[in-house]
């Protein structure tokens, strides 16, 4: 019954299962259960869900990404299995698989085109490999998107009035997923909501895409990293220069500073905030979102972060038209983007999907 | 047949009606008509189309706008009449009416909530109003993603494996529309794809809408007027020198300028082209489109617009993937609005509705 609860509770209707378990039902149906993977550079990250979104199995493994494509593979069907078995589930009770992945993707064929931290990893048929191996049915999103996805079905914006959503997710880059009435935006070639590539500043800085000026460039971890140590480097003022002298700065040193009351950090802290500020209107303006996510190794700066990007927006935004977007943290943590690829599988294959 | 012919040829499937009519279906059912309706501030337009997108009549008439709100109400619904009139039918035979109106609108209560442009129109209930009054199904849409609307469905992204679209109207401000696989963007407050407001240069020059460094403050007719002006008034040698002494400088005299070998007009027309060509990589990374549309009076300008534009996009853009983006001069001109608004009726409550 706790099930049924939570379902009438908050569970989002893009996910709710049509026919909810139980007597009022006249139609009875095995609890469905969806797998989760996401394939980091680092880790496969692997759960298991039930319709109601709780997590009955979660593992990490190394992605072992030198050992080439096919062994990558295999270790992402090998976790499938290994989840499953956590949960006490064969796979024959698993609906279906989703898979999470860095782009470039092709939608259409279901491979991934080309992951930029998986060497050689180029054109692989993911989809076709899983579903083969798993014998269940299986779909492929970016990485990115199925963080939104999660976020939105079973994170921050698991509300059923909550439809469209913005997620960044800030960490050495800048990821995005939008989700439009209930739908991930994945784009014409498996290329859309790559938020982190908006040009915030044409011409300017140069990002690690190639192009001058986008928001990663300026709202990213690494970005944070640098504008720190070019201010220590143009001889600033700042308890950072001991940092620099003594290794490397992390983004972590420069949001620790700033809070400790070091003014130069804290310009670097509200430089970034004010590219993410600019970001939030430019993506209201074209999305109109109900709830825009922040997500990523960044937020673990926590309210700080929302407050200071939230004030620059309020700064920037338009007065003409009622503003009702929320600019929020997220609330699953490294777990949405598998989450939320158990959570595309459900949408794609499940109850809501007959 | 000839109908029968265009629907094989190039009716985009969002449209196409699925019993095409002959006597090959089962069900022969009446040919289906559609009015638009696109209400300006200096004109309302009307049209009447069947399901293949054939314009069957079409009207222009004042939209005298001083009258306030209820007698602009009385002038749209005029409209279907006659327009229904013109083509010999009865608003009997008229299976639904598109508005397409300028926002904000509020997509729930299917209101316009504020018209900047009609004095007076504030929270008026036009679908009801219409609906009533003509005793058909009636629908609101924002006016540009009408006209996006109108090219994908019967102008230049007419083409079944078109699904993703965007468009920029280029006129006194910057209109948008965005057409993701098949369906208008309108947001969670029906404020979505106003794409004119995307911060182009974030604290830069004054937008008419209050926000600073917005695309519409520098790539619209009226920026390139007051890019002239300020070159003019800063004593740059430029035959726009003259036409200044003796007016106003319109945004045909700075392209008529630079067509005739003036530099500077050469370098505003320019600098324009740059802002449209950031702007669609920015799209590109947000939406991956397979079209950008350039529309509205600019596109006057013609091939030399959008090959400027291509150009500026082509240096900026990602080099990681490939670029399979077109970007196209509108072809419907200012019968889009009409056409995207009737065709928004046939996607609603269509046969393919059913």
């Amino acid at each position: 019954m706790s099930g049924q609860q939570r379902s009438t509770r908050c569970v989002n209707p893009a996910i709710r299962p049509l026919k909810t378990p139980g007597p009022r039902n006249r139609e009875i149906r095995p609890m469905s259960h969806y797998i989760g993977l996401d394939l980091g550079g680092t880790n496969i990250k692997s759960c298991i869900i039930n319709r109601d979104g709780d997590v009955l199995a979660e593992r990490s493994v190394p992605t072992d990404a030198d050992k080439g494509p096919d062994a990558v593979v295999d270790r992402l069907i090998e976790s499938a299995h290994v989840v499953a078995e956590a949960a006490n589930l064969k796979l024959t009770d698993i609906t279906g698989v989703g898979v999470g992945a860095p782009g470039p993707l092709d939608a259409k064929k279901q491979i991934v085109v080309n992951a930029p931290n998986l060497p050689g990893f180029i054109n692989v048929p993911l989809v076709a490999r899983i579903r083969e191996a798993t014998g269940r049915p299986t779909v492929l999103e970016n990485d990115a998107n199925a963080a939104a996805y999660g976020e939105y079905a079973f994170g921050v914006g698991r509300d059923p009035n909550i439809r469209h959503l913005v997620l960044l997710a800030l960490g050495t880059g800048v990821g995005g997923g939008v989700v439009v009435d209930g739908r991930i935006i994945s784009g014409a070639f498996g290329l859309g909501a790559e938020l982190g590539h908006l040009l915030m500043h044409p011409g300017g800085r140069l990002c690690a895409c190639g192009q001058h000026g986008c928001l990663e460039a300026y709202a990213s971890a690494s970005s944070a990293e640098r504008f720190a140590v070019e201010a220590v480097e143009a001889g600033k003022k700042t308890s950072l220069q001991k940092v620099h002298a003594a290794g490397r700065i992390t983004a972590k040193d420069v949001f620790d500073a700033a809070k400790a009351g070091d003014q130069v950090a804290d310009e670097v802290v509200d430089q970034l905030c004010a590219n993410l500020g600019s970001a939030c209107v430019s993506f209201c303006r074209i999305f109109d979102p109900q709830m825009i996510v922040l997500a990523g190794g960044l937020i673990l700066a926590g309210d700080t972060l929302v407050k200071r990007v939230e004030h620059h927006y309020q700064k920037l935004t338009w007065t003409i038209a009622e503003n009702r977007v929320r600019i929020v943290l997220a609330t699953l943590g490294e777990r949405a983007g598998r989450i939320g690829a158990a959570a595309e599988a459900m949408q794609a294959f499940g109850d809501n999907a007959l």
